[in-house]
Order: C-alpha cells, then sequence, then structure tokens
C-alpha cells in the first residue's frame, strides 16, 4: 500500500518539478540542488562558493531543514537573499515547496539559487525539485562505504563532492573504493575534493558550477 | 493527501511495533535500536559493545541497510548472528520488517538483539520497531547544530552517545550546545562519550546496556 502511494506522491511532484524549471529557465536562473548527509558541509560548501562566485553572479538561497533557522541566519549574514524552508518533520525537499517559495524570491535578480536539501542521503535523491544541476557531499568522517550502502544518492546527481578532505590523515577513508563504486553506478561523472576550512579545491569546484550558470544564461 | 496516509502507515506501524513488543517481551529479549546519520559510527558501537557484552549475553543482530550487506558480514565475522535487512530505498526500518524477520533468528537463544537502523537522523525516529531501548549516536565530525535541526530523533530517545570522541581536537565542536539542547527536548536523559577507535566510553555504555538488558530478564 504505502508503495502505491508514494508513487502517486512522485509523479505529481515530477509534474511540479517540470513546472519549477520552466520557471526558473524564463529568469535564466541556475538552481543547484544541495544534498549530503547531516553534517557533511553543505551549508560551509554553500558559503565558500558565495565567497567564490557573488563578485561574478547574483546569487540565491534556500535552506531546507526539518526545524530551526541557523542555516539561514549565516547565509544571511553574508548579504545574500536566503529562505529557510523548514519542513516540519519530512525528510527532504519537494518540489511544491519550491514552487511556493520562488515568488517570495527576487528572481528578476538572481542568476543562481543553491537549495541546501534536508541532510539525509537517502530521500532527498528521490525527488527533483526543478533543479539545473545536483551536487552530492560525502565528508571524510562519513566513510568510505557509503556509494554502496546509499546508491540512489550517488547514482542520480551531476557531481559528487568529498568534504573535509583536509581530515584524511584522521581517518581510515580508502578514496579509491568510493571512486570505483561511483564509478560504477555513475559513470563519467566528476567527482571534486574540497576543505571548507582551508579552501582547497573550492576554486574548482566554482569553476565547475559557474560553466554550469553560463549555460543556464544563454 | 500525504499527511493522512502518513498517518494511517504509522497507526499500522504502532500496532505491529506492540506486537513485536510481546513477542519479544515472551522470549525475556531486550531489542535495541541504534539510529544515527550515515557514518555516524552505528556499525562500530555495535561490534564495540558486542566485544563487551558476549561473555554475559546471548547477542543477535538486524543490520538494516538500503542496500548491500557489507555490516552483516562484519558482524557475521565475530561469530553473531545476524540478519542483513534491505529496505530497497526506504529511508527507515518499520516494524513490519522486524516481525518478519524475528522467526529466523533463534529467539530461544538470544538476551539482546541490536537492530542497526538505516543511517539518516530524520525518518526511523518517527517508527516504533518495537524495542526496548533506543540509542541515537551524533558523531562528533557532524557538529554541534544537530539537535536543534533534527530534534526528534533526540527528543524520542532513551540515551545520545557522542561518537567519535577523540575527533574533539580537530572539530569545532561546542559540546555545551549539544547538552543545553538535549537537555531541553530530553530533560534527564543520559549522555555518553564514546571512542570506537580508543575504546574510551565503551565500558560505560555497555554498563548501561546490561542494566536494560537485566530488566528483560526479570
Amino acid at each position: 500500500m504505502e508503495i502505491k502511494v508514494l508513487h502517486q506522491v512522485m509523479d505529481w511532484n515530477e509534474d511540479v518539478s517540470e513546472e519549477v524549471k520552466k520557471t526558473l529557465s524564463a529568469h535564466h536562473i541556475c538552481m543547484i540542488n544541495v544534498m549530503g548527509s547531516p553534517g557533511a558541509g553543505k551549508t560551509s560548501l554553500i558559503t565558500s562558493l558565495i565567497g567564490r562566485l557573488k563578485d561574478d553572479w547574483r546569487i540565491g538561497v534556500i535552506e531546507g531543514d526539518i526545524a530551526g533557522q541557523v542555516d539561514a541566519e549565516r547565509i544571511a549574514a553574508l548579504g545574500i537573499p536566503a529562505v529557510q524552508l523548514n519542513t516540519d518533520g519530512a525528510c527532504h525537499i519537494e518540489a511544491m515547496s519550491i514552487q511556493r517559495i520562488l515568488p517570495g524570491l527576487p528572481l528578476d535578480d538572481l542568476d543562481v539559487i543553491f537549495v541546501e536539501n534536508i541532510g539525509n542521503l537517502v530521500c532527498p535523491a528521490e525527488f527533483r525539485i526543478g533543479e539545473a544541476l545536483r551536487i552530492t557531499i560525502l565528508s571524510i568522517p562519513e566513510g568510505d562505504d557509503k556509494v554502496e550502502k546509499y546508491p540512489l544518492m550517488f547514482t542520480d546527481t551531476d557531481c559528487l563532492v568529498l568534504s573535509k578532505y583536509d581530515m584524511m590523515p584522521y581517518f581510515d577513508f580508502d578514496e579509491s573504493r568510493v571512486r570505483a563504486n561511483y564509478g560504477t553506478v555513475n559513470p563519467g561523472a566528476p567527482l571534486l575534493r574540497i576543505s571548507s576550512r582551508t579552501g582547497d579545491g573550492i576554486q574548482e569546484l566554482s569553476d565547475f558550477i559557474a560553466e554550469h550558470i553560463r549555460k543556464t544564461q544563454l
């Protein structure tokens, strides 16, 4: 019974996701869905990227959280339009929520919107939200077995970012295992390494994203 | 629409959870639901506890994962009866799955069953599975804002374990923030610190659990 219902919700979600995509496309906005476990470093990644991208592009952020608004406050402190989306218990963001939020953002004055999804390696991957680009973050402390255990999150993404890479010396993390498994489920997709603390890798990731923003501008 | 359906599923889940509880109670088995983010150290915690508890108690393990069986293999290698439960995409374990699995375990020869839930700080907290005890793990690398962001997981648990505590020097983790927030949502509930790597804190956690197993034996 549950599976049938999920299917209905997901069909509906797909429809709304396409509508959101059209709205964003009409405004030449590149929306980026940032996904990963709790504490993988999603907010830090977004704030680091803002630092690199804000001189060239107009940025907005939608911060998804079950509860609270600490992340939106962190972003707003950077002078970036930020909306906090509280899912009140739901473990992922759905396209319907984005559709409802978009009119509250200055769409004519934005080139890119980062959406920080709920910290969760499972459900967010199942729900398209009208994004042009999906980024999955896996932090070094989480371990090297996550691609095998949570395959959809790594299959259905445009880029895998290994975060907290400066922590490599302190954890038994076999990067070749991750690369092999990721290469199997998502052949040819890029893998980048970053440390938001040291700044390593942020420029490469920023270049990768700028390329996608440029495409949306055409 | 979605909320109504979720409610139906959850009512049903509650009923089955009570049935599972009765079955376990009849066999004097203490079932422990171990929850936490992907990579928080759930399997390591369980294997460390097995080392301390196995001379006194007969242990079984149910390993929940979306896919794969690496965790059940780790447990079985210790000579412990282990069942791998693959949820095939679902982000949490439901009581119905436990009910279906129990007859496959040697219930007359077990005192305690550890259930490793899906790595997820959201959904598992919503689904009782017939457990006598809930343990929530939060690893230091995940950050000190998780109680605010994922409140239910910390409200509806019997014990919070701060894992990878040996990593404290490398992360900006404000333990007092976690203690304050946890104390607010779950007053009086215990908080323990462990490092599965160094073994620190495992004895205390093991004592805490043994106390609960003893209660189930009465």
